[in-house]
Order: structure tokens, then C-alpha cells, then sequence
């Protein structure tokens, strides 16, 4: 997507010198856009541990990415498999991460190692295009919705809320969440996006507003408590959101307070989809709200935060009361039954273990 | 209640003296406790307009002790007269301070001059006690409620969420939607509330749980996204709520996010429970979500953030992305149909036409 009317991925080869790896170091978003080059697969691992690259579709590719970095220092097995394993270990919940340095390392173990540094920056690349690809065809199959409420609108935008960020900063290029925003824009669709601030890490503030802000897409930041009154008052034709997993039954875990939009879309008959890749579907997971661990996040989280001041440094402030304890739910679960769709590289479906099995098959 | 042990109201007439008097400046809160001694009506024009006090019962009473002294100044018609449209016009949309002072003038109109001040000391008194009053009323209502709940809840606390301050501060002592929680605590109900932040202003961070913590009650603090995990997964017996404005038909307008709670507290059966003097029932008004006009406050509060720097400094930082806007209505309406029912200083209630108008009959 755009910044500032320069396309960007979240991660790519350097054309400079077509073997190191810029990313967008995403710690200093939304208040500078830095895109350091990495030469070392030590950075690669710092990047991952630190967030500077973050959501689980990109972790995939700077994992792949970093593994090329390694062999170019060392390409024999040996040193491979370890660095696959740093690699691998730098943010252990990560699904993709495994799986995409799993994916590498089976192309890699039947190579040569006189071939694996091309082999592995073609298999990294590989991982990227298809992120993309499949962000995109999200974007397209949700964009359809957007068109049909546009249709149902004339005369106005239509207006998107989402929560977290799940938009391209998180994935290669597109998205999942933001991926239908930005194609139904492309298309020339007149739309408004609702961006919940989503505390207590205010992704939403802080990335969703900024990548919706440099691509040019109208928005408007609220506070979480804001959504359930503009959906009261017709302010919300449809909600779109991310997830971190996907039951075979529906059941969406995403970003703490996913739970409570839904809820609120549901009393006022206001579509609810979530937007993810088939990889983000757990086969292995039926009842959501029993079966998924929640992660309990640090409490400063709750209990500061972090901002610029008005001569620019960035601080971080105590906001509660000194001495209060706090609680840091990171996630929720959505029952499938508050869920109107899911929207994935396949198409859309019901939030149902039968409209799911009708997507994929070959793996329910 | 208590600060570190020492029982506070949150105005009085200063002992050392006899009629100056004093407030806590609740602009300092949470980080210090300061409690200025106001010695002329100008003071307490500027300690209202500038939420020094805040809260619709304490304004009232605020605006009492403000016009006796005025009075001590000049006991004149003419002075009193302009005196109280001041005061009156501090905080335009407050009732409360409207009614404190209509009820002060009618007393000192038929008072002459030499006795007036000594009567308006006496008015202020009966304002200020008779809130107090109705809120200790409100807190042995309420108490029942948590009480039953920790019957069924042998060996662990009650936990009981509250979103906002509905507590002492805002009113003369006891609270509203925390004085059934102070009451059951004395009562030594083993007991612990879930404190929700409250964005964008953080009055619950803040100021509520700056005040269960300097009474010694136990209280985690939670982004608002958490509530409905929390429910989920039997984390809250009970939520109890203070409100600005409950219609005749029990709809009920509080701080914005109030719906979100009470939608997922009807999702996991949960009690949700709103405790509000009767000064605070619009007999005027049916339809809550159609007719009650929504505050929209100054978006700097969802943009900005304000807390205590490493260096203890008191500092502004901005969260949002830079040059996104945002939006920030104060309130939303709450439907009776989600509300379990309404705790009064006269005794709990559905919140229902009927279920008012069987406790306020001269009213309804």
C-alpha cells in the first residue's frame, strides 16, 4: 500500500544490492517511518522479538527472509538448522512462524548447499507473493460487501469499523481486515472507516490510523466504548476484523473487546465479518470460548502508556491511580453465532463448521 | 469514605473557621490529594467550571456553599440575586446545580438580609446531607444485591465490575454505583471490583480506582475491551453503574461504553444493576436511544492522553497517528430491556415505566 503516494511492502529485498532486507521498523510508527536494512539473520531475530516486525502473516516471510540472510554467512546444514531454530524460537506462540521456517527448511534440506542461498531468497520470496496473493483475493471477496452496502447508501459514504490493526502493516502488502477497504477504494467506492483506538496497545490509533491516513483512506479514530452508540444511531454499516484463530466451528479469538463489537453489531443488525487467511483456521479447535488459552499481556500495558510529548520526545506516562493493580486479557472469542461471515482467499462462508468444511475441504 | 484512614466528604465547611470552605481539588487526583480552602464565591464559580468538583450531586452542593459565600460578602437581594446566576451558569448543563440553587433562593428570599447567611450555611448543610443520605440509602439497597451474591459464592470475593466514577467523588460522600460496594465492604463481604479504565477521560483508572484504593477496597483496573472476557469466563457476579440521566421507561444514558457491558452482561447472565438517586430520573423522556441528545466532547481527549511522566512531571502526550482525526461522543443509551434494575435511595426497581412509577408514584 501507499505512504505518502510511495508503494511499500512491509518487508523486501533491497534492490541496491538484491540480497539484504529492509523492513519498516514498526516500533516507531505512527511517529516516524524508518525502513532499517538488515545484512544478518541476528537482526532478523531482534526485529521479530522487538515487534519491529509484527503480525502473524509477516512474521512468516521476515523468518523466511532471515533464514536466506544466515545461509549466505554459512549455507551448511549444520548452521542452517540452528539458525532455523533462533529463528524459529524468537516469538515461540507465532503459528506462521513455524510454519513458514518449517516450509523452508524442507525445500532447503534437498538442496545443495552451493544452491541454498538462491533456493532460499526464491522460497522466501515464494512466501511473501503468496501472502500477498492471498490478502488480495481477501480484498476482493470482501470489497463485494462493501459494494452492496455502497448500493444501499447512495449519496454517502459507507461507513467500516474495525478493531486492532489488521491491515497490511501486519501481513506483506493488503491486509486481511483493511484488505476489502482498500480494494472497494480502488475501485472507487465512497467509504469512512470507524478505527477503534483498542487499548490497551492502541493498534488501532496508532497503525490502522496511520496506514488508512498515508494510503489517503477517510477515517475516524474512536474510543473503544464509542462503537455500540454509533451502531445504535446508523453510523456502522458493516464491521470488519482481523483474527489471531479461527475454530473449525467459527468461533473467532482476536484483539479483547472483538467480543463486545460484535455483541453491539448484533443488537442493532449490523453485518459482522472477519477477514482471514485459511492458515489462520485451527482444524484442531472446536468451542472457542472453552478450548483457546487467552494470553495475560503486562499489566503497564493497562496501566501506562506511551506517546509524543509536545516537544516531540516520545514518554510514556502513568495513567491509573499509583498502587492500583491492573488486568491485561490480550484476547477474546467471539462465538461463531455473533459472526455473520468469514471472508478468506477462497471466498466468503458462514461462521459454521459446514461453511468452513465448504471452503477447505480438504483440510476439515 | 476514607483517604490512608481518615474519613473525607468532598465538601465542608472548614472547622477552623466555621464558614470557609473546603474541597478536594479532584484536577490533581489521582496524583495528589489536595484540599483548597475557598473563601469567596469567585473561587467556587472557577473550582465548578474547572471540575475542581464534579459530579451532579456534589455541583449542587458546591453551588450552595458558593452562594452562602457570596452572602457573607453582601446579604443583599440584588447581590444574592446575581450571585446565583453565576453560579448557575458555571456549568450550563449541570440539573443538579440548577435545582441546588432554585432551592436555596426560595429559601433565602423569604429570609432577611441579617439572617441570610446563617440560613444559607443551613441550606448547604441540608443539600449536602441530604445527598449523602440518599446515597448511603442507595448503598444498603445495593449492598443486598452483592451480599446474595456472595452467598452464592462461598470462599472466593464477589467481583463486581463498575464502568466510569459513579463513587464518592462524585457526589458529597458514598457515591452512587459504589456505595453499595463501600456498604457491603463494612459489612465485611469478602469483595473485589473490576475497574473499567473508562477512555477517553480514564475516570475510572483514575479517580475510581483512586478511591477504592485510598478506602482500602480491593480492585483490578482493565482496559473496557476485557469486560466481556471477563464474563465469559465467570469472572463478574454482578456490574453495578451510576447514570447522568435514566428516562421514565428505564432506559439509561451513562458514560459511553455502558451499552457495550450491558449487552455482554446479558450474553453470559450476569446481573446489571444501575444505582441512581431519583433527582436523576427524566419524567420528560421515554425513548432514551431517540431522545436524549449525546455530548460530543472535544476529540482531543480519544487523540491525547494525559499522565505522570518517570519524573513525576504531569504530562500531555498524543496517541493517535498524527493528523488522523477523531470522533468522541461522552455518552450512550443503554435499553431497559438490558438492565436488571435500578437501585434508588427509596429501594431497587425493574427499569420499567412500572417499575418507576412504583417507587416515585408522585412523580411518575
Amino acid at each position: 500500500m501507499r505512504v505518502d503516494g510511495v508503494a511499500y511492502r512491509t518487508i523486501w529485498v533491497d534492490p541496491a544490492d538484491g540480497w539484504s532486507v529492509r523492513i519498516i521498523d514498526q516500533t516507531k510508527l505512527p511517529w516516524a517511518m524508518e525502513t532499517p536494512r538488515l545484512t544478518e539473520p541476528g537482526q532478523m531475530v531482534h526485529a521479530i522479538k522487538s515487534m519491529q516486525v509484527r503480525g502473524a502473516p509477516l512474521i512468516g516471510a521476515a523468518a523466511a527472509y532471515g533464514l536466506a540472510l544466515a545461509l549466505r554467512q554459512d549455507a551448511s546444514t549444520e548452521a542452517m538448522e540452528s539458525a532455523a531454530a533462533r529463528l524459529a524460537g524468537a516469538r515461540p506462540t507465532a503459528i506462521n512462524l513455524r510454519w513458514a521456517i518449517t516450509r523452508m527448511l524442507t525445500r532447503l534440506r534437498n538442496t545443495a548447499p552451493s544452491g541454498r542461498v538462491a533456493a532460499a531468497y526464491a522460497e522466501a520470496a515464494a512466501i511473501a507473493d503468496e501472502d500477498v496473493a492471498h490478502c488480495e483475493a481477501i480484498g476482493r471477496h470482501g470489497a463485494e460487501l462493501i459494494t452492496a452496502a455502497a448500493d444501499g447508501a447512495p449519496g454517502r459514504p459507507v461507513n467500516v469499523l474495525t478493531h486492532c490493526n489488521a491491515g497490511w502493516l501486519a501481513t506483506v502488502d493488503w491486509g486481511t481486515a483493511l484488505a476489502p477497504i482498500y480494494r472497494a477504494q480502488e475501485q472507487g467506492i465512497d467509504l469512512h472507516v470507524w478505527v477503534d483506538e483498542t487499548r490497551p496497545r492502541n493498534q488501532g490509533a496508532a497503525l490502522t490510523a496511520w496506514e488508512l491516513g498515508s494510503h489517503g483512506v477517510a477515517h475516524t479514530v474512536v474510543a473503544d466504548n464509542a462503537g455500540g452508540h454509533l451502531m445504535q444511531h446508523g453510523q456502522v454499516d458493516l464491521a470488519i476484523v482481523g483474527a489471531d484463530r479461527v475454530t473449525r466451528a467459527g468461533d473467532v479469538a482476536n484483539k479483547v473487546g472483538t467480543y463486545l463489537k460484535a455483541l453491539a453489531a448484533r443488537d442493532n443488525a449490523v453485518p459482522f465479518w472477519v477477514a482471514v487467511p485459511g492458515s489462520t483456521i485451527d482444524w484442531t479447535v472446536s468451542d472457542g470460548v472453552a478450548e483457546i488459552p487467552i494470553e495475560e499481556r503486562d499489566t503497564a500495558e493497562v496501566t501506562d502508556i506511551t506517546g509524543r510529548a509536545a516537544d516531540g520526545t516520545i514518554t510514556t506516562v502513568r495513567i491509573a491511580a499509583a498502587g492500583s493493580p491492573a488486568a491485561n486479557p490480550a484476547f477474546d472469542v467471539t462465538p461463531a453465532r455473533l459472526v455473520t461471515g468469514l471472508i478468506t482467499e477462497r471466498g466468503r462462508c458462514d461462521a459454521s463448521a459446514a461453511g468452513l468444511a465448504g471452503l477447505f475441504p480438504e483440510l476439515a
